[in-house]
C-alpha cells in the first residue's frame, strides 16, 4: 500500500476526506469482459475496507481526467497486491490506463435517472426529459447491465407509446455524434439482418452513387452473424474513419462505406443491443429507435429497409411487418426522415460466400460483371438499387430497374466503388484461407431447403468474422439437383483444428435438405 | 493444451462430437465475484475458438457430477494458459473444484422458461406451471442477472395478480427445503428491517419459548445493514445448523435461533434479493413472496411482522401499510398461515450497539435484566412478545404484556435463551474491539433526530458485519439534552485505519441533529 498511500497523501482532498478518495496503482492484466467494465482490487485492499466495497459493488473509477462506472471483482495475490488495481480491457482502453497510473475509486454516484426508470417499471409514461436522463446515463456507461435489462423489459411489448418511441429515438441521437450533409436528399439503406451472404449494401451504394445520389453509408460489424457489412468492406479497404475523414471521402466521391462504430452515432444503442441480445426480447420501440436513431444521426433523409422474410430468417412471416412499418413510418416522419420497407426472400443465403473475405469476393464478382457472379446477389442488389433510385427521385418511377442494371453493366458502379475504396485508403484484394474441405452429399436428389442459422453457425465455428478469410462457400441453391458425392459447400479455415471442429459440426448438422 | 486434449480424447463423446465437449484443466485463482458465477478461459483457448465463445458468453460448466451456468471472462497469460480454466470462488465452491480437475465447458442450454418470462414482459398473466419453470431455473442458478432483472421489472408495480403472487410464493417454496413440525401452532417473527439496533428477535423468541410456544426461528445475515439477526446470534453461539441439527435443538428446548441460509428454504429468493438490491425496485408481489415463502418453508403457522415506520426507515408512512397488509394476509391464507403486522416506531435506532457483538451485548443486558439495559430495546421486545403470545393463543388477549414482562423478569426467558444457545453448541461471550474513539458534540442542546442510514453507514465503515466485534455504541437518544463536549457515540474498530476512515466519515456526516 506504500505507493498508493503516498499518492493519497499528495492529494488535498484525501487529507480532508480520506474515505472519499481511494487511490491505487494500475497494474495491467489481460482480462477481456467485452463491453462490461470491471475493476479488480485485492480483497485486503484498504480502499475496499474503508469504503465498504465488496465484490459486485458498482464503483466510480478515475484515472487522470477520465472516469467511468465499473463493477468490482476481488482478485487475490499473486494476481494483484493490496494497493494495486487492474481493469478489464474495455475499461482500461476508455481510461487510457498505463502501468503505475494512480487509480481513484469511489462509490458510484446515485443516478437521478433511476427514478424515471422506476416510474417506467411501475407503468408510467415517460416524458422527453426523463428519457433523456436515462439514455444520457446509458450512453455514459453509468448503468449496470441489470438496470439496462430492467429498462428494456419495462419498454417491451406495448408499453411504449408512439410519443415515447419518438422521444427515445431523439434521446439516442442527442447523446451521440451527428453528421450533417448539405444536400436535400441523402440516401441510405439498411437490412434488419439474419440472412447469411446478403451483402447487397456495397453494390447498392456503388450503383446509387454512380446515379448521382449522396450515400454516406455507415455499417455495423457482425454482432451474432459471421460477417457484418463493415467486416466485409474491411476485406477490401479501410473502414475505420472518423467524421472528418468520412466527410472528405463523401465530398470527393459522393459516397462512403465505413464502420459506424468509429463514429459513435448512437452510443446508447450499442449498449442496449448488447443486453437485448442476452435477453432475446423483441421490443418494437427499441427496434425502431435503434435503427432510426443511427439514420437520423448519420444525416440520412431517405432510408430503404431490406427485411428478409423466411422460416430461418429473423422475420418469419410478412404479416408481422404491417404494424412495424406503420409505427416506424410515424417515428421517421417526426425527424423528417422518409423510409421504405422492402420485404425480400429470406428462405436461403444470398451470395455464395459466408464470411468477410468470401462475401467481398462475391461483391467484386457482381460489380465486375463476372460471368460466374452469384445471380441471386446480383438480382437482389439490382432490385434494392432500383427501389432506392426511385424512392430518392434519382430516376422516374418504373425506370429504376433499367437504370440500375445499366449503371452496373456499363462499369459505372464498379468505377464508383473503386473510387470509394481509393478515397478510403486504397482497394485491397481479399486474402484466401489456408485450409479447405468440401462437405459432400451422400445421396443424390433435389435441394429443397437450406438452414440459414446452421450455415451461419458453421461459418462462425470456422472462425468468422474474427478471421477475415475464413467461412464457407456454398455450391448449391434451393431447387438444384445434386448427385451423390457432389460438394454442397467448402469450408475455409486458417487452422486445421478449427476446420475439423467446423467440419464435424457440419456433418452432424447438415444445413441442406435433399429429397 | 496437452493435458486437456488428452482428457478430451479419453472421453467417448469427445471423439464423436469434439465441438460439443470442451475439456480444460482447473487452475485455482482467488477471484471473488460474490454470488455471480464466472469462468475464466484463455483468449486463445481451443474450446473458445471451436465453440465460438467470446467474453460474456453464458456457458455450462461441469466438473464431475456438478454443473452450473457461468459467464465467461477471457483471462490472458500469465494468469491462465490455453488449456486451463479458472472459476470465481462461488462457482468453484459449488462445483467442488480442485486444482487439475477436468472442466467441461459447453454452450448454456436454451432455457424453456424464458418463453414464460418473455410472455410476462409482454404483459401476460402467468399460470403456476410457468412460474414454476421460471423459479426452478432461477433456483438452479440458470438465469443470468439480466434475465432476473427483466423478471423483476416485469413483475413490479401492479403487474402481478393475487393469484400470481400466490403461485410465485408456492414456486419459491417448492424449489427449496421445507421444514415440518408436529404442532398446531408454530410461532415466528419477522422484521422488514431498515432500523439499526432493532435486535428484538432473540429476546422475543426466548420469551415465547419460555411461555411454551414452539419457535424454530431462522434468520438472515446482513444484506445491506451492519448486522442481521444471524450475525448477532453468531456472536453468542453457533448458527450454521442443518435441518436435522436444528430439529434436534427445537425438540430439546422448544426453539432455535439459526441462520436460514444454511437451510436453503427459498433458494430463488436469495438470488432475487441480490438483483433486487442492485435495482432498488420495490415490488409488492416480490416482497410478499420473499417473506412468506421462507415462513411457509420453515413450517410456521403464526407470523408476527414488525414494520418500523419512520423518516429514515424502510417504510416512511404508515398509510402505505394498508394495501400491503391486505394482500399479504390473502396470500398467507392460501398457505394456512396467519400473519399479524405490527407497525413500530422507526424514528431512531433501538438498542445502543450497532454491529454484531455490540448488539449481542444489548440482547444479553435485556435478558439478564441488567439495570442499565437499553430501555427501548426492552420495551419493544416486550411489546412484540406480548403480541406474539396473544396472537398464538399462549395467553388470553390483553394479558400478553403482563405475562411477557413476568417471563423476562423472572429469569425464565434468560434461562430459555441459555438453553437454546447450549443446544446449538454453547453460549459464547461476545468479544471486544481493540480500537475505540468517541464522537463528541461541539455544542450543547437537545438531540432532535438521529439518521438511521448514517448510523448504519458509519458502523459499516468501521467494518461491520464483516468483523464481529466492531461498530458503534450510541450514548444518546432523541430528546436527550447534551452539553458541549459530551460523547454522542463511540466507534469500535479492529484496525486503526478503519477507525480513522469511519471517524472521518462520521465527522463529515454527523448523524445527530442537536438544536
Amino acid at each position: 500500500m506504500g505507493s498508493a498511500a503516498s499518492a493519497a497523501r499528495a492529494d488535498a482532498a484525501a487529507v480532508d476526506a480520506p474515505w472519499e478518495v481511494g487511490a491505487l496503482r494500475f497494474r495491467p492484466l489481460d482480462i477481456d469482459t467485452w463491453q462490461e467494465h470491471v475493476i479488480y482490487m485485492h480483497p485486503d485492499c484498504a480502499v475496499c475496507r474503508a469504503e465498504g466495497f465488496s465484490a459486485q459493488t458498482r464503483v466510480r473509477v478515475q484515472i487522470g481526467d477520465h472516469a467511468l462506472i465499473a463493477t468490482l471483482t476481488l482478485l487475490g495475490a499473486p494476481l494483484l497486491a493490496a494497493g494495486e488495481a487492474s481493469l478489464s480491457l474495455s475499461a482500461a482502453r476508455i481510461l487510457k490506463a498505463r502501468a503505475g497510473d494512480v487509480v481513484r475509486v469511489t462509490h458510484a454516484p446515485a443516478l437521478e435517472s433511476v427514478r424515471a426508470l422506476r416510474a417506467k417499471i411501475y407503468g408510467s409514461q415517460l416524458d422527453s426529459a426523463q428519457l433523456d436522463s436515462i439514455i444520457g446515463d446509458i450512453s455514459a456507461g453509468r448503468y449496470a447491465d441489470v438496470l439496462i435489462a430492467a429498462f428494456l423489459a419495462a419498454c417491451a411489448g406495448e408499453r411504449m407509446t408512439l410519443g415515447e418511441t419518438i422521444d427515445l429515438t431523439r434521446a439516442m441521437v442527442k447523446f451521440g455524434q451527428r453528421l450533417q450533409w448539405d444536400r436535400e436528399v441523402v440516401a441510405d439503406k439498411h437490412c434488419v439482418g439474419g440472412l447469411p451472404g446478403n451483402r447487397t449494401t456495397p453494390i447498392v451504394v456503388a450503383i446509387a452513387a454512380a446515379a448521382g445520389l449522396l450515400v454516406p453509408k455507415t455499417s455495423s460489424r457482425a454482432i451474432t452473424s459471421p460477417a457484418g457489412t463493415a467486416d466485409v468492406m474491411e476485406a477490401l479497404t479501410c473502414v475505420t474513419l472518423n467524421a472528418t475523414q468520412m466527410r472528405r471521402v463523401v465530398e470527393r466521391v459522393g459516397a462512403a462505406l465505413v464502420w459506424g462504430g468509429a463514429l459513435s452515432l448512437s452510443p446508447a444503442d450499442d449498449v442496449l443491443i448488447r443486453v437485448e441480445r442476452a435477453l432475446d426480447i423483441d421490443s418494437e420501440a427499441q427496434l425502431i429507435a435503434s435503427i432510426l436513431s443511427k439514420k437520423v444521426a448519420a444525416g440520412s433523409t431517405h432510408v430503404l429497409i431490406d427485411v428478409p422474410v423466411g422460416h430461418t430468417a429473423k422475420v418469419r412471416e410478412q404479416s408481422k411487418l404491417g404494424h412495424l412499418h406503420a409505427a416506424m413510418t410515424r417515428v421517421a416522419e417526426a425527424f423528417g426522415l422518409k423510409i421504405r420497407i422492402v420485404p425480400t426472400d429470406g428462405s436461403q443465403p444470398v451470395g455464395r460466400g459466408i464470411g468477410p473475405a468470401l462475401e467481398a469476393l462475391d461483391v467484386l464478382a457482381v460489380l465486375q460483371c463476372q460471368p460466374d457472379a452469384p445471380a441471386a446477389l446480383r438480382e437482389r442488389s439490382l432490385l434494392l438499387a432500383a427501389e432506392l433510385l426511385e424512392f430518392c427521385g434519382a430516376v422516374p418511377v418504373g425506370d429504376g430497374r433499367l437504370q440500375a442494371a445499366r449503371l452496373l453493366e456499363s462499369g459505372a458502379a464498379w468505377a464508383r466503388f473503386q473510387a470509394i475504396c481509393e478515397a478510403q485508403g486504397g482497394l485491397r484484394t481479399p486474402g484466401q484461407a489456408v485450409f479447405r474441405r468440401d462437405l459432400t452429399t451422400s445421396r443424390g436428389g433435389i435441394v429443397t431447403a437450406i438452414d440459414n442459422r446452421q450455415v451461419s453457425r458453421i461459418a462462425k465455428l470456422a472462425g468468422a468474422p474474427r478471421r477475415q478469410v475464413v467461412g464457407l462457400a456454398l455450391h448449391v441453391r434451393v431447387g438444384d439437383a445434386v448427385d451423390a458425392g457432389a460438394p454442397l459447400c467448402t469450408l475455409h479455415a486458417q487452422a486445421s483444428g478449427e476446420l475439423d471442429y467446423a467440419f464435424g459440426y457440419a456433418l452432424a448438422h447438415v444445413p441442406f435438405v435433399i429429397e
